[in-house]
């Protein structure tokens, strides 16, 4: 039984492209569509109803394009739209926060987790309530890092100037001894070499994207829903469609999905 | 590193014996210690705040006893004490309801599940919030079934009566289409074979021992908190603990263990 539908993966820009990559690397013979909303970017200053109802155009968007499975691949948009996408629609949803808040729970020797996030998801509690719906005793300490995503984006993902606002960051965790810690932002994945330095071998860096992946190959392999090549070169298509600027979403994306992004489709009209 | 301390497992009675199975048989390696509230069974017609007190009493007791970790074998007492236990206690302790509910979201293909548990936990409701948490839009149908656990007590675990009994039970679940049960009951997974048979090829049968097993191995392996043989024969040992009649317990307990029982000791006063 093989299943050729593409899964459908969305965020407010150009972050969820890591989410993609860690799908493309693990479920290489699976058909991606990745949408990129960056005439709205970014979603975390809005108010949670508008995103809402941005992620559900979108998802009925993707829907119309026959996907076999939706990836909110956005922190503030599965805060927003998750579970009320998940009883809306006919195809499985997921998230990026419960599988990063899973294996962080599995993973703590000493119960005591550590999340890096912006100050909007932070705010948001979501990734303490999901590591206490695994293990209600974990201590989890939530760290807002506002100066990151705006660094990344101008291209800075190593060096002193990193590494002096990542060391801010990242004391008041080690100090509270977490072993730990959550990557809880789509953008992150591309300092995670600076920050495992900072964190030492005794921690354990957990990527919310790198774990949704794995949860995305759970649901299909599980569920029956995977695409067998016709022959082992036969791999997935990607393919990749914004709001706004497409050769301005090409370039910044390649980056953030570590390899070029030929084309980029304008999206019609949601 | 080996860690060589005990699982501590506890149920009102022999129920949980089939969680203790499956976690030996996965996890052979490991020392376990068995406890069974016999003197106190069955939790199932008590107060909530009367049964969280009982299962805080074992915790203590298997933790004296330097256990690494404690499963609640028992649906009742995890829905009443598994987050206050978590949050008490600084070995992880764990439930039996949310890895099955985890399972049968992962494998439902249509998102229709169907949950078996006595008349105490589906009126709990737990079955169907832990699905929920994974995905909000399954479907989910709860079906008591009263007379499962004095059958199978009686040692009927097949046969005509069974049968028209199962049968009873599950007609209203395959009238939903689910194609996804929980056995949400510990002493279920003695009848899955005629459960299985009356649900036929198209339902995937999900034992929450098993998957309580499962996620047990997840927690210690990747905790690093295993332990590693000396040499292959190096088997882990169980001990079986109750609070009534030592004979008693290890005469019915052995049909649910699947494995003569040997000797049971009484538990000290508490």
């Amino acid at each position: 039984m093989s299943d050729p539908r593409p899964i459908g993966v969305f965020d407010s820009g150009v972050g969820g492209l890591t989410v993609l990559s860690e799908i493309r690397d693990r479920l290489p013979y699976e058909h991606t569509i990745y949408f990129g909303d960056t005439a709205r970017v970014p979603y975390g200053v809005r108010d949670l109803t508008e995103v809402r109802w941005f992620a559900f155009e979108i998802i009925h968007y993707l829907i119309d394009l026959d996907v076999k499975m939706v990836v909110i691949a956005c922190n503030t948009a599965t805060a927003a739209a998750l579970k009320a996408a998940q009883r809306s629609f006919d195809v499985p949803v997921i998230g990026v926060i419960e599988p990063g808040a899973r294996a962080a729970a599995l993973e703590t020797r000493n119960r005591r987790a550590g999340v890096l996030a912006t100050e909007a998801t932070v705010t948001s509690g979501a990734y303490r309530r999901a590591v206490h719906a695994f293990d209600a005793g974990i201590s989890v300490y939530e760290q807002a890092c506002p100066a990151f995503v705006p660094l990344i984006e101008r291209g800075i993902v190593d060096g002193p100037e990193l590494e002096r606002v990542a060391t801010g960051y990242l004391t008041p965790l080690m100090e509270r001894r977490v072993d730990a810690v959550i990557l809880g932002c789509t953008h992150y994945p591309l300092i995670s070499a600076t920050i495992n330095r900072i964190l030492g071998p005794g921690v354990r860096l957990i990527s919310s994207a790198g774990q949704t992946a794995l949860e995305v190959g759970r649901i299909l392999s599980r569920r029956g829903f995977l695409r067998r090549p016709k022959h082992p070169d036969d791999e997935g298509r990607s393919t990749y469609i914004c709001s706004a600027d497409p050769e301005e979403f090409a370039l910044l994306g390649s980056r953030f999905l570590e390899e070029e992004i030929e084309a980029a489709a304008p999206a019609a009209a949601l």
